[in-house]
């Protein structure tokens, strides 16, 4: 196909870090990004170039145009680290040129060519080809969300516990892992902030799911831990809630922090229990894990991931897909919709 | 020799833990021990039993007494962890028979008769049987502090790095720790909190002294840090100060607690530095390092701390030896002058 000259695109508004410490909420898309039409980029040597099919929103992205991730903003570049398309160009390379025409899932890494825009850039080792059965979405869908998935189950797996803690238990990233440790005979203990959720997530695979604002919640959750003796705790929301729930945990009990949804203090409201308790606090990063992890792993999870999707064994639910302009007004209050992902859909598809 | 039906002892008087956490001062004796004439206790088999001939007093002492130990106390029991005498009986079994006569150093474990006495019970198999040289002070200080101290340094070791950080960077321990590292080109960061100690830390092996009381603290923190780039954090204080050292230290850092000095909140000042910069916070223990380590592992190290002290390269700096009836009366004000260590010295001696 004809690569146009330009491109319609989601560009950061700000450079680097947040100066200031903020939640996860997105209040708004003017601070953070703005809708443009800029040259479409080129691929390096090693890079590919991607027509985007469907973009991800995910909690990192939102933390990431907001400042708060752990990598910098570079004003003026687009936003958005995952989505799925059409490989349209090789920046030279065999992998690379392999690609081409092949539709793919892609993370954009530190191309600084995001998702959020009818073109993306990402290493052309990284993009992984779909199946058929595999949609568009689920391709969008199929990195962030489900490698970090796989991988932190892979933690429970290894400490030998049947039982592990999780909060923002009614996340899509929760729902995928309790989806597989079910299946396991798991018992995943879901905490969460609404009522409404417990079905969902008793059908999603949770052994228990624990409502942190009711009234009974320290004493459901102290029972709980002793019954089902969890030595991991996989924490989205940090502050005095985890803080809560790790401080409860017994002894060899681990708290992997991979999400920061509540700027609040987070305390270790006993240290003495890191001495004589052997418990420790960590924590999880996917970047951190690919750059571990061999080829060979990284390339199973994937095919096990698409697999998974393939099969209907894991789904993607849909709160909202919103071109780019759209995005500019309704991201915002599309994604305080609780239960599901929302997309983004460039090209004006 | 013969056994005397009963002895001088200083006695627990809590049961179990404390209801509150509290500081790790030793403001009184009277609410914690009391001196008093008990009947003689008889080991068990696989114990021995020790006359004492010095004891020491050791930080974890202070906080098992005030019942803030990850071991609970039993009322009515003596207290001391640690200490040097003479074996003068097993219980039973050829370990403990083959140290009958033997001039020991021990560690009571969980016997609950402690060295704060004229008799002590220990494990047979943990007695260490002391080398020409090595004095009955040195003696009694030989597993707490130089064992942790060795097995603390090994976790420096693997972490390939030559710059380490310590707080309570006065304490005999570290002093210990210090010289160890000094001597194989390690570059510790002691901070400490008084600004006359600069001296005798700088002779005793640190890199650097930070006085954490000082204004330019930060500042000259930040610069030493990126000097330095220490990845290990062995900390003793726990509190503010250990938080803001951990938050200034870089990717990969580890913050080990093996004390708790201040009771005030721990907070993890950024947890995205433990998804991003892969840093951790974990504890170290005695006891824990003990159960793991091979009997070989713990016979080579025990060997070594006392080969340090015959040598002279390691020394106990005491201020104060106390007989049982002193300790009542002046153990709290011996404790609280700095640089050294208090012992007790029981059976009259």
């Amino acid at each position: 196909m004809t690569i146009p000259a330009s491109m319609s695109a989601l560009l950061l508004t700000g450079d680097g870090y947040a100066r200031q410490p903020s939640g996860p909420v997105l209040e708004a898309m003017e601070p953070y990004v703005r809708l443009d039409t800029i040259a479409t980029p080129a691929p390096a040597a090693g890079q590919v170039l991607i027509r985007v099919s469907r973009a991800s929103v995910n909690p990192s992205d939102v933390m990431f145009i907001k400042g708060l991730y752990g990598q910098p903003r570079v004003k003026g570049r687009s936003a958005g680290f995952e989505g799925s398309g059409i490989v349209t160009a090789s920046g030279g390379g065999a992998p690379g040129d392999a690609m081409v025409g092949r539709r793919v899932a892609f993370a954009t890494g530190q191309s600084n060519w995001g998702a959020w825009a009818d073109f993306a850039i990402a290493d052309a080792r990284s993009v992984i080809p779909l199946i058929d059965g595999v949609s568009d979405i689920d391709g969008a869908a199929l990195i962030v969300n489900p490698l970090t998935a796989l991988a932190m189950f892979d933690l429970v797996r290894e400490a030998g516990q049947k039982s592990f803690v999780l909060t923002a238990g009614a996340s899509q990233l929760c729902k995928l892992m309790m989806g597989v440790a079910a299946e396991e005979g798991f018992r995943p203990i879901a905490i969460v902030r609404r009522d409404d959720q417990g079905d969902i997530l008793a059908r999603a695979g949770a052994a228990h799911v624990l409502n942190a604002g009711a009234g009974d919640f320290r004493s459901r959750l102290r029972d709980v831990l002793g019954e089902e003796q969890p030595r991991i705790f996989l924490d989205a929301v940090t502050g005095p809630l985890a803080s809560t729930i790790f401080h409860a945990m017994g002894r060899g009990s681990r708290w992997i922090v991979y999400g920061r949804l509540d700027p609040a203090d987070t305390t270790i409201r006993e240290p003495g229990q890191l001495i004589f308790q052997d418990k420790r606090v960590e924590g999880f990063w996917l970047t951190e894990w690919m750059r571990r992890a061999t080829p060979d792993q990284r390339a199973a999870r994937s095919l096990e991931a698409q697999e998974r999707f393939a099969s209907g064994r894991w789904r993607t639910d849909v709160t909202a897909v919103l071109g780019l302009g759209e995005a500019m007004a309704r991201l915002p209050e599309e994604l305080a919709r609780p239960n599901g992902k929302v997309f983004l859909a460039p090209n004006g598809a």
